[in-house]
């Protein structure tokens, strides 16, 4: 049975909602059931209908969603929430859902705060239910590729590693305009103490640890607010130091002009190292000290179970970031599935970023704040 | 509300069923509401059960699934079927779907036969429904974009086009392990008179006529079937000569091994030219004789109303082949909604391809064959 | 001792002397000794003065040239004679200094006919002389690269190849302008039947020939005008039949508008294959049904000892055309240089082109031509 | 005339040395014509052999060259000494041909030290002199635009500048082999303060100052020595703080396994912003905030005077590494020939590194080790 989902947030004129429709359409596991697209009752009504869901089950509220959905037959009611708003409405709807027995999906950042993030924790371990969250660019075949070979320690224990995000979006006071986007990511009252290292800074740092393996444990940050204007920062870079003594950069901007979302990581261990890029997403270069640099593909029979189980079409034909995205949706609901069926879902199912992750970006962005107003070079990072 | 679709083929092991179902789900415009998955009914039943179908909407033939059907309320039954069996069964599922009122969405090439093909334009047409044909590469936004630069004649008259189409899958002999895909493919009572030049040459001639708006009027084959005991050719190139007298050349082959589906377009004008290639899908190169190339990107502001139609996410997020292939489904059914509305659907949305385009694929596959075995070096294109 | 070297032709504003001299000095191993740079003595001499050469080193003809350094002592007295003539102009000074006694290198085409290259052979065989073609694109480290791994059978045989030489620079008709470049080389009587399949489609035979190890035994040639007023083709192009069965295709435009000079050859056994391409002149693409595709790139340890000989800088610093170019007069330096101290140069040297290419490359052009005026679709490749 | 050239360094197992002699050769504007090819009499006199030199021009000391050179009459002795040892023997050479009369070419850094650096810019200056310093990536024709579309402020003032320069070379103990380049650059006696800062960060930074006309104000330093038992630093990152108010991130490592030598830099303006790596070293990316991403290419008609200065074939031949050096040889031998013949050489010819890049590269050095220490996050450039 496709498990049943309710949407809180995602009316007209959000990104982000269409993103998650989509993932979670893709793969026919999910029924976008019920949804509480706006505060206003009226858009949500208007974005149900243009969604196809039954009147009654279009809510003006997250409260009357996740109220009401109780309130129906367990056979009827929805299974998962996702949640797709800005960033300081994560924690209330999600604590609801989980409190009320809904398993969560989550948009990251988790939380406006560190503080939250971890309370949401506990409220989630004490609910028996569970919650993912979207970092998407973990949910690429060839990312999961890149975690496999670095597990399988190929290349000697990891020495360097960067990773960057680079955008150009915000080159321009774009939250002077009428872009809604931008106008929520650069407000401290939604977005948090955060504007860039929050947005895609935190992207960055999933990627490095979840690819690495390896935890952040020090930095020292450089964060600029570039555009005139702004509230929150718009540009950083970052020095790392990490849990087995290897050092790292990390650097997040959205003020480079020209640049579209091409976030990147490299990281090397004594023998070799690897390199992966979104906007040539299938590939993940493979290189030696002595030898031939390989491509490695998506679709390809080489590749790890993880990387194969994480696709769906033969090599040279690109999944994209929809894909990516989907596959975290995927694996959630393979994982749910599972328990339902009183069993364990396999390791590449299980594979999907949570509330572990969601707490280290919360304490990613409150801890690389810190270290920019710092006179010190370095900060520990703290959790 | 959904389309409802039926689907033809497309059971456990088939490859393009399942594509052609994310690409129905992805967009939330059709509702897979039947099918009949296999022409054995366990078969078919058991792919019902994994696609959470109603048991009674499975059927173990297409005749039973078109036939009963129609006996459902309108407001029940299925509107579309998608065919997506070898091409062998491509004309009687789809004469039988069209003259009983459905329309239909056939994976390429059209039919078996150049003369099948022809009829089944006469059906589609007393039928009046609409047929749709998965040519999915010219479904990628940049490939739209490549056709409008060159319909707005940038360049100028195109002089020189150049399309390749090379795979290594079928570099072994295949057919003689369990591989099922490459069974029926180089089989000629199911795939036809041709192998590489009907499984994939048509791709590259049909994505050659689109994005240069020209077509084919002489060719020069060179046919060959290089892998030992393979029944159907497994590669060729042609020499072409183009509607305005431009000359072109079309290489596909199966036997380049090493090489996965990087299908590749270039053309020229006097003034300039582009280049686009799958494996780097969301960049348009755009070719000046006395200035920089642009890169023109999927995603961007800057590109035509046909490539922003065919996307949904930021310029950076890669859209992919399963992307691709979902614009011709949502195409075809903006395209029925429309009309359902006594509208008429705008120039982007009725931009898919169908009979005509079936019908020059399936000349081009019986032109190119009899060229390939003629001493003669043009071969005039017949209809 | 560098070896002493007189120019004929590569006066002021032609373009293939400067690139001459400079792959002569590049390595220490020649000194340019002598020149007739012009048969315009006024001009001879400026181009002699700019060069620093003593002035009675430079003649006003290559008959003087020649007939007067012969009359010089031995050990002062020019060894090697290079002619970078427009191709009308090859014969007569190779001749000439063959059979006296002079070492030549010859811009390719060889000669202006077949017919004169097969003389100019039976001329070279008789003065006991060496003739080097500078065949350019197979002075790559990379190139070289490519044939030794095919000559070593790793892929199996090869079954299928491509070469193409697409190029933009003839796109107008810039032989009516002040282009010399242009005017020579769209002169049938300077140039020869034939023009872009002369000045590119020759560099493109010899670059498969040479990678193959295989020969060109049929051809079905398009061979065509695109410029309205243009004397000779500017675009072409090719079937081939090569001489182990494999089939073939062959592309040489001028009409390219945007393209600069990327010439590009792919070839595959059943096992793998390769692609190389000027653009990216130290990257080899090595590719396999069933593994990773392989980077392989100049300056490495991992290269054969052919692909290390012709490279002077670490890897990732990129060596280009002028050292691709200088590769060739190296080689025929060290040839000669052992010949002369009674020894035989190892194989890495003795690999640069000399009369049979040039032969062959005659051949083509005179192949080809007759093909593109053959309503038959295979003509034999004759010799 | 050619000027006459003695090399200090450069014998057998050298690698710069033989760089350099092309370079010299590569134009026909240099003449070698004496060497102290090693501080061992007999090695100086073999490569002096090799090199055909004239064995009286050959020297077992710096010393005696530059003083027995002198000896020499005007219109013989030498005019340019090219320093090519390792860092602890930069200084003393220069010192002594500045003040015998001879201009110098010197490979970076400078000296072994700050005090060095600005001693020798002194002595330059009361030479009347010339010193020329090969930071080889500044003279690559797609650097030279890139410095000229940032000078002519066509993305407005740069806001963010990367700058990294990744190798692995060193990722094993290089220095316990008989690898003679690891063991001079991992030495203090001979390599200075600093390692992979030295060695390749000041190319680094050496690229960052003259593309963005910018220079470093404040910088914070992460240097590691990644190898067990190396003496000096082989990695490290560093934020920039630059004069206009921008920020950077400047990276540099020897331990990234499997990288070659892609240096690379990007830097942006509010209106777009350009990229350029070595690997592709005749691509120059410009791109926009609104518009697509052109390419700009070395050998066209569109590029910047400077850029047509610096190169020699048409678009579509790679020029190289060994170009790019050639070009710094050219421009400081026009320059000399200029002021010979009483006359100011023209712009592009006068743009080559010196003296005042020469000092900021030492004072990078120090600095950045100053940094490396500290606990502070920013420390001051001083030089």
């Amino acid at each position: 049975m496709k498990l049943r989902l309710g949407m809180i947030g995602g009316g007209q004129g959000a990104f982000i909602g269409g993103i998650h429709r989509i993932a979670a359409a893709l793969d026919g596991l999910y029924e976008l059931t019920a949804g509480a697209f706006s505060s206003d009752a009226e858009k949500s009504r208007a974005t149900g209908v243009l969604l196809n869901l039954a009147p009654d089950r279009v809510y003006g509220s997250f409260e009357d969603l996740i109220t009401q959905e109780k309130q129906r037959p367990e056979a009827e009611r929805i299974q998962v929430v996702a949640i797709v708003t800005p960033n300081h409405l994560h924690f209330e709807p999600a604590r609801l859902a989980l409190e009320n027995g809904f398993h969560v999906i989550l948009d990251k950042p988790m939380t406006f705060s560190l503080a939250e993030a971890r309370q949401l924790k506990e409220i989630a371990s004490a609910s028996g239910r569970k919650l993912c969250l979207t970092h998407t660019y973990t949910g690429y075949p060839m990312v999961k590729e890149a975690r496999q070979l670095i597990t399988n320690n190929i290349f000697g224990p990891i020495r360097k590693a960067y990773v960057e995000y680079p955008q150009g979006w915000l080159s321009a006071f774009e939250e002077g305009t009428d872009n809604k986007q931008a106008a929520w990511r650069t407000d401290p009252a939604r977005s948090g103490i955060a504007g860039a290292m929050g947005d895609i800074g935190t992207h960055a740092f999933n990627l490095l640890e979840y690819v690495t393996g390896l935890q952040v444990e020090k930095l020292c940050a450089d964060i600029n607010t570039v555009v005139p204007g702004r509230r929150l920062d718009d540009d950083g870079a970052v020095l790392l130091r990490l849990s087995n003594g290897a050092s790292g950069a990390l650097v997040a901007t959205q003020v480079a002009a020209g640049e579209e979302n091409n976030i990147r990581i490299r990281a090397y261990g004594d023998k070799g190292g690897l390199e992966w890029q979104q906007v040539d997403a299938n590939t993940l270069q493979v290189k030696w000290l002595d030898r031939p640099t390989e491509i490695h593909r998506t679709g390809t029979g080489y590749v790890s179970s993880f990387a194969q189980h994480n696709a769906r079409t033969p090599a040279g034909h690109p999944e994209g970031y929809l894909e990516a995205f989907a596959n975290i949706y995927r694996n959630f609901a393979l994982t749910l599935q599972a328990e339902m069926a009183g069993q364990t879902a396999p390791p590449e199912a299980l594979d999907y970023p949570g509330l572990d992750e969601g707490i280290r970006g919360m304490a990613f962005i409150e801890n690389v704040i810190v270290s920019g107003h710092s006179d010190k070079k370095w900060t520990e990072f703290t959790v």
